[in-house]
């Protein structure tokens, strides 16, 4: 979490009227409003085995996935969030080689938004794109950050919190440990803004030293290398991968054996957490990395439950945005 | 076909009612069902020229392509074959590369799967994957192979019994004679096991000794090097290429030329079969290779017809498998 | 435009009773017919901010996208083009380095057919691709050219003629600039072409003297290598980037600050145009190169329109070629 701070993506999403007009941060969007995003996500879950949740409250409408880094599953996941509100899908992988200069990514936004899309899906390896391109566009189109760089991933931080509220009920009461590399996850850095505004008990980070955040980014939480102090008791593990493609030097990174040894969740380590503690990853999985691999597929795990509840929270994302395109 | 042998595939694809659940290989399939699957394709074709069939029988389930081997063909008949059946369809190519493990197809399928995919349609480089995918997703998903190394592509063998079926009307009463890289190809083995099914008079795999099939895995057919006595007075040539990306010492192996001038099925040659008899070829092929370029366009050749029928047949497949996750 | 000639192009598009059948050229489309197409395509604009027109005049039918030169901006045009008018639409990006005969193009081409697609867009860098196809086909299959080497790009032309027309009205009365590498541009030869046909009071057409087109070519237009004639009184000016990959020799070819310094377009040098002067440009903009950035965005550049007309023309068109598949 040591990317540029960004002071400002936090007051660009909301409409006059208070109504979510992109989506950046989860950081400046009320507990009111994350509980009101949850709710609408809920409506669009239907039992596994059944036929998944369809509308047509999209018809009509163009969502464009603007994706500067490869993805399968998120890319995916809004793919299928867009189809099933009846939305026309227009797939765009753009290989960032083809992007040298600053302004070539607004001509393409310029473009597209010139060929009346309604929604962008943008996800970028550096920091402030989304808001950058917010700044840029017509005010009748929606931005939907889908990962940016170390700094944000709202809607992975959105389907986090639905999954620990389906699980466990109020947050007041729940301690969450998230352990991995805190440093370069947008992940862990969204899920705690969104923890945060929904007053979670208590936030514990666990990581080796060297993969620990900046103590300045998440005032609230208890910042650890010890993982047993970090798995008493609690009500919540998420494990995260190292980000290994985002560390310039890997000196004093822990290879994949030794990070199993010292911070591996495994059914064992879990014996320290609450009897009904959930454990979670946001994927891609590194097995016997950051996860014993049983324990991935055992019944503790809520892993595929994360999985359908993005589809779900991207429903309802497109769903407020577009419905807040029509009051503006 | 000198692939390790896979016992279990041809028991997992039925419903204990007796629907198809997935289609792995045409092997343990009986002609009853081979038929009624040949009927409903002829359901879904329209005359040339004519708009093709549409319906809305699978509005609102979703598709996913997952195709670990590149395909053109292939990959647009089964996305074809969904959208005309008003699915939605997701396209997914993931480069072999970044699958380094045996499980991380898993959890791509995982993933995938907890997205409320339906039906699976797969292709990979590697024997028994689709098999392995069946053992381990839940239990209202159907899998399809889309081609599988050199064991097996179902839908290509039905879609050329359709074929056979629609030009020569009863198998019992006819000679079949596929020429090329017996060996190798996953069409001859998906053919061959169609056609035993259907009862069919005679079946001859011609083809250079370097590429002869085991004589085990065709245990009903004449296996032979000698092109005349294969052609003469079949109802029915089918023409396969070389599969040299699957052939790891090509030593022994013809050339072009060489393979042209002893085994390319010519007008020529195709004087020794019967008068009426067809020509095939399930693509992408290689003119003055295995097949005389002017006999590929002639009437005799009925290679756009197999493509037709390659849609038609998806499309049955498609509407059975998702008939049966209904009563499962 | 020093492609070679291909005399028949232009004779292969219209039925027998005059509906446009393909689109490979605007060379052989009459004033009338092309007014028609652009009073259709004004019925698919709607305005900035509300939601794109949605019809399912094409619905069952099936567009191929077959790129086998990289693109995103007219890909995507077509894509949205075809899904907003209803129709099924499959994306084949092809890889030239596949294609090593010229028979194999066609063998793409005739599986497809057979899997009943009524449209083929086809971009290629090859000239006489879209004819040679046109030569090839099934009659009842149209061919829409989306790009075809130096030669031809008449959705292009046909949106700069509606924009045009929109901004300006009559073309009698108008004149036309359009600046840069004229030489290996299929844009500068569609817009030309379509202008001739409008009966455009003046065109001209400015650019270093290495990169002016062959005089025949463009027998009514103004060549000139002096920007302030060819700018002077002008209604449009066109900037057009150099098509850096499509000239074998850069040797005398201007690098960007020369060409900017002598050619670019800028508020400055507008002044010798009219004052209502239009500028446009067909995309990728190379800012402070071909155009001065600011002008790009200012009131007077209509770039942003002529994106949005190029949806609607190439609805219109699918429109138009789809309606007389019925007749024929």
């Amino acid at each position: 979490m040591n990317a540029k701070n960004l002071p400002d993506a936090a007051n660009l999403q909301l409409t006059p009227q208070g109504g979510l007009h992109h989506l950046l941060t989860l950081r400046g969007l009320d507990r009111h409003l994350l509980s009101k995003l949850l709710d609408q996500a809920e409506t669009y879950l239907s039992p596994m085995g059944e036929p998944p949740i369809r509308t047509n409250l999209l018809a009509g409408r163009t969502i464009a996935n603007l994706f500067f880094e490869p993805s399968t599953r998120t890319r995916a996941s809004f793919e299928l969030a867009a189809k099933r509100l009846g939305a026309d899908v227009l797939n765009l992988d753009v290989n960032t080689s083809s992007r040298k200069k600053g302004e070539s990514i607004l001509d393409t936004i310029y473009t597209l938004q010139a060929m009346q899309i309604d929604v962008f899906v943008i996800r970028d390896a550096s920091a402030g794109i989304p808001a950058y391109i917010v700044g840029n566009v017509e005010p009748h189109i929606s931005i939907l950050n889908a990962g940016e760089a170390d700094v944000s991933h709202p809607t992975q931080g959105l389907l986090d919190l639905l999954t620990i509220r389906q699980c466990k009920g109020a947050f007041e009461d729940l301690t969450v440990t998230i352990v991995g590399d805190i440093a370069h996850s947008r992940v862990a850095r969204s899920v705690a803004e969104g923890l945060t505004t929904m007053g979670v008990g208590e936030l514990r980070l666990v990581s080796p030293r060297s993969l620990a955040p900046d103590p300045a980014t998440v005032p609230r939480a208890i910042i650890t290398d010890d993982l047993e102090r970090g798995l008493r008791g609690t009500d919540v593990v998420m494990a995260l991968r190292i980000q290994r493609e985002r560390i310039a030097d890997l000196q004093g990174i822990p290879g994949a054996d030794e990070y199993y040894a010292n911070f591996g969740i495994s059914s064992e380590r879990m014996k320290l957490a609450a009897a009904d503690a959930i454990v979670m990853h946001p994927g891609p999985m590194n097995r016997e990395v950051e996860i014993e691999s049983g324990l991935a597929d055992s019944p503790q795990s809520v892993i595929a439950r994360q999985v359908t509840n993005g589809v779900a929270v991207r429903m309802a994302i497109l769903a407020a945005v577009t419905e807040s395109q029509k009051c503006r």
